[in-house]
């Protein structure tokens, strides 16, 4: 069988296995305080041009979206999309840590300034939860991503709100490195007051990396990890991860090539007119199959029914990653040929 | 200035006022357990005609809603309507309390068979919240009723799917002696699983009465109530005004004097061809007026905006009270006739 | 059955039931903000000579304590004695808004510099709780008082180490009124960031009045009141009983009268030469008596356990309150002269 | 350097490693539904005798704990030693779920029936926490192990009280391999309702199993995982780990070398008449020294500091594990012996 079903069921990446096994039988402090956090956190600081930035290494998406709202005062919000992750695929996580999610209109799984502030405008007093953070992913849930121009002016509405601006990032590699992107790490660090680079998903052994740029969030974060569970004795798992992914340009590597193999199966679809379900330059492709098509193709692949259209038809997702083969990819091509 | 803005705006009435004053000297054990609120317990059984059911005091409607939802497991969440009072106007209590709010559509205010099956079918899996606890208010938000047929159904659908039904009963009198109203308090007894009869907004000096069917809610409900500040010294308050409402009919009583003045409106809404907003038979009238008239209506009256409808009208609501008197009413039937 | 069991199972006291009677048929708007809550408030702000303080109406001591303790970031603890009533008596709900309880030593039910400065240092990184709120009570838990002196102590320290300083005031009155007391609610005002006035064991129908002093703890703490349940359609109940407390002497009144009825007692015992467990200046006493003694004067009177001394004796707490007759006190005197 | 400093500051052992590197461009699952994890609870099942536990894999121990006692009602509490990692280590994370720790008397470290049922009588009716939960670590906290005795009396009044029995086991694997051990996993499981098994301490790249032998307990618990952040994409590596302990003997091979590395250090200290802080016979040793020796040993030697003693001597700790090399325990106690 052949997987396209999704980024994260992959172990690691070349480079962090090898770096993996040539550190395995050092010592390193534990939670957090060894030099492979250090050196990784120091990669991050000069990838985001930012110095003064404090980076934490966190073993999962879930738990950084956990450890950002939970931030916010017991009587604060989120604004989200429908589809935010933190809004339906996360079992109530951010709830249980006492935080509402909001939900905010969204075009293309993306917010806009008039989205944030309707739903801000809707919470005047103190019978209604007060918004405090708004919550977006890039790409997006459903694979589109945000241009500098969106994102500067989402950054100008939250300002001029009192709002603080988290980004999940969880397949932020492939944003940033679709065709269509015009943002850099730097940028978002300017325009988010935090954010995280995620691991799980583009190839890391396991983890994120969350990045804080206002200080006022910044301080006792490492309280904040603990008391939640996610500081670990061994994220030095996380740290290698990390460095190897930024002392270079592993991490973007990796999510292009990813991009790469999408766009094959892109223009596979294309070529064959199949209908897209949603436009997306990144590594995910949703498309509409025909349920005849789909079961055949299921003997040999696997990808995920992503909702059911009409009787006869199907919306699907194909997912690339990191470890996506050409060859894998080419041999769908011919199948899909053949069968659609 | 004559007030139509709330129902609960007023003291006590006579009959409970006469009561506290007759009792205040004597003392009475703390917590709940004093005479009072025995009494009340006793006489809300004989109501509800089920003498298994536990009767708890509690001092206001959220703090109701807190301890139903606290019933939950972390994971576990509440299907409500978007309107639902806890989904809004809480302040995210519920979300404090780790439970997620899980919108459903609704008619009229009204969840529906076909609305909370949706909500439980789409969260089929541990990725996604656990769908435990139905919400619905009697009367709603908006100020319509449920059916016993209505009732019945929704009650079936819950028992089917595992789901325990709630009812925020803040405007239960209004309810059950609207015109309209064909199901009784040993009715809602039998179809939820806990429900509270509303006091605050029905003339008593403070305080609801919660009342629990279901054996597995029942358990350790007075350690929920202290766990969560609920568990005043002084529920004495409260255990007179409800041996009151429920020694006789004064429950029904006061409540279907407000039904009737609000009858006396809706006819002058009527007669006067004003738009209605919604259609209800309860306490709560809601309009379309010309902001011209409003103006003019304010300078004598209280009441609230409930929505803007367009740029030269405006949705408002009149609620009427046990306390409203025919004399105010009439005089503002005199005075709208003249203005509309 | 003549009780001394507890200060808190009265009605209300003569002033306040007059008020509630003379205001009831008048409409005041809900939530806090009707005109008996802005009288009281104003009255409180004059009372601690500082009318930069928020003041909140609040209906019981243990949702004061979670209020100000919900004010905390997750990882924050508060510092108590062990016999703190937030620590055992609460069933948890410090702890339920997510705060652990870190008990220092205490000495009289009092915490001192020294025992808030060892939890403190034993607090160093984030693998611990971060205290960050100082909770004392007074008069304290088994009825000693704070002085100035050690007031002034205890504020020193906790302004020098970062830490809130939260006084329970369930029992202030009582304890502003002791023969030895030196302090005022303008000192505590001064000393303490933030403290509440209690109502429901001085005389009140119900409530406390919590102060705010600190800046920081200001904002937005109606949003608090609401998001935890304890903002009341019915504040009015409480802002009566308030001003009413507080536009005369009325508060001091009715607590001296308390701690006089007190001082009959304690001198009955003195002269009886019965053992006392703790010296107390307040209306609480705690006396050791033969179970023999214990046994005859139940047959009259209530009062409640507080611990076993050995086979044959009892610690028994006496409570006397703003209701306590003369008359009973000097029953009671003769009887247990006769007895003892 | 040479470090004793603790057991976690390792990479992962040969087997896993290269395990690891052989499964590593497979593609699995997420979310522990891979093959590994699958093969993992299989061999876990058959390890524990009993095929119809539940197993799960956590990220590490706070992970674990928080899961535990998350299992509670609001209202439940847990009871644990002063010394219960929980109580002291975990920044608040059990009251962060809502849980108060309820601390019971131990004898070195371990909790007796006794002193769990003293505890509970405490705790009597609504005003209090009830207790639900007892907590114990095996090896505890201060490397003492409980015997198949003392286990089966704590359970016994577990069960007589209707409280779980919960075991840490971040060191079991140092427990039940050390020489005065009579307990089996079996027998563990049957005496617990649930427990977990140390991984990150003992081994394995990171993470503990949990086994959920009590079915009241069983479910859901995906859901709990899930909504408390702590359900990876990657539980793949823990998969891995698990499985390579448990299809043959590595878990107790890699636990007996750290206590027989343990062994000759104790040997080395009582050889020199070094005075010891507590008995042990697990992998963490304690011991007094004199501050000019601590001095030296610094010098070349990573260990912590436990506690002060007086002006010239400090209670240290030395830990040793399954990667602690002979060559290093050899070399030190030739330079101990030259320095002591």
């Amino acid at each position: 069988m052949i997987s396209f079903e999704n980024d994260y069921s992959e172990g690691t990446c070349k480079e962090i296995l090898d770096e993996l096994t040539k550190t395995n039988y050092s010592q390193a402090t534990g939670y957090g305080k060894d030099p492979y956090c250090l050196k990784a956190a120091k990669y991050i600081k000069k990838a985001v041009k930012d110095d003064k930035v404090d980076v934490h290494f966190v073993p999962g998406g879930t738990p950084c979206n956990i450890l950002a709202c939970s931030l916010l005062k017991d009587y604060e919000g989120v604004i989200c999309a429908a589809t935010g992750h933190i809004n339906v695929h996360e079992t109530g996580a951010i709830e249980n840590t006492g935080h509402k999610c909001l939900v905010a209109e969204s075009v293309d799984g993306k917010l806009t300034p008039a989205s944030i502030e309707k739903v801000y405008k809707a919470h005047p007093d103190e019978h209604m939860v007060k918004p405090a953070l708004v919550f977006i992913a890039n790409s997006t849930e459903i694979g589109t991503i945000y241009t500098k121009k969106e994102l500067t002016a989402i950054s100008k509405v939250c300002k001029k709100l009192g709002l603080y601006l988290y980004m999940d990032g969880a397949r932020l590699g492939s944003a940033l490195t679709a065709k269509n992107n015009d943002l850099t790490l730097a940028d978002i660090n300017k325009l988010c007051d935090l954010f995280y680079i995620g691991g799980t998903k583009n190839g890391a052994l396991l983890g994120e990396a969350m990045v804080i740029r206002n200080d006022a969030l910044k301080k006792d974060f490492r309280y904040n990890l603990k008391n939640k569970g996610f500081m670990l004795a061994k994220h030095r798992t996380e740290g290698i991860s990390f460095y190897k992914f930024f002392e270079g340009n592993l991490y973007f590597d990796l999510a292009k090539h990813a991009n790469e193999m999408a766009e094959k199966l892109r223009k596979c679809f294309k070529d064959t007119k199949t209908k897209f379900f949603s436009n997306t330059t990144t590594n995910q492709i949703f498309v509409i199959l025909d349920n005849e098509v789909i079961k055949k193709l299921r003997k040999k692949y696997v990808f995920e029914n992503w909702g059911v259209i009409d009787d006869k038809h199907t919306a699907v997702r194909f997912v690339t990653s990191w470890a996506t083969t050409k060859e894998n990819v080419d041999t769908f091509i011919k199948d899909y040929k053949n069968i659609a």
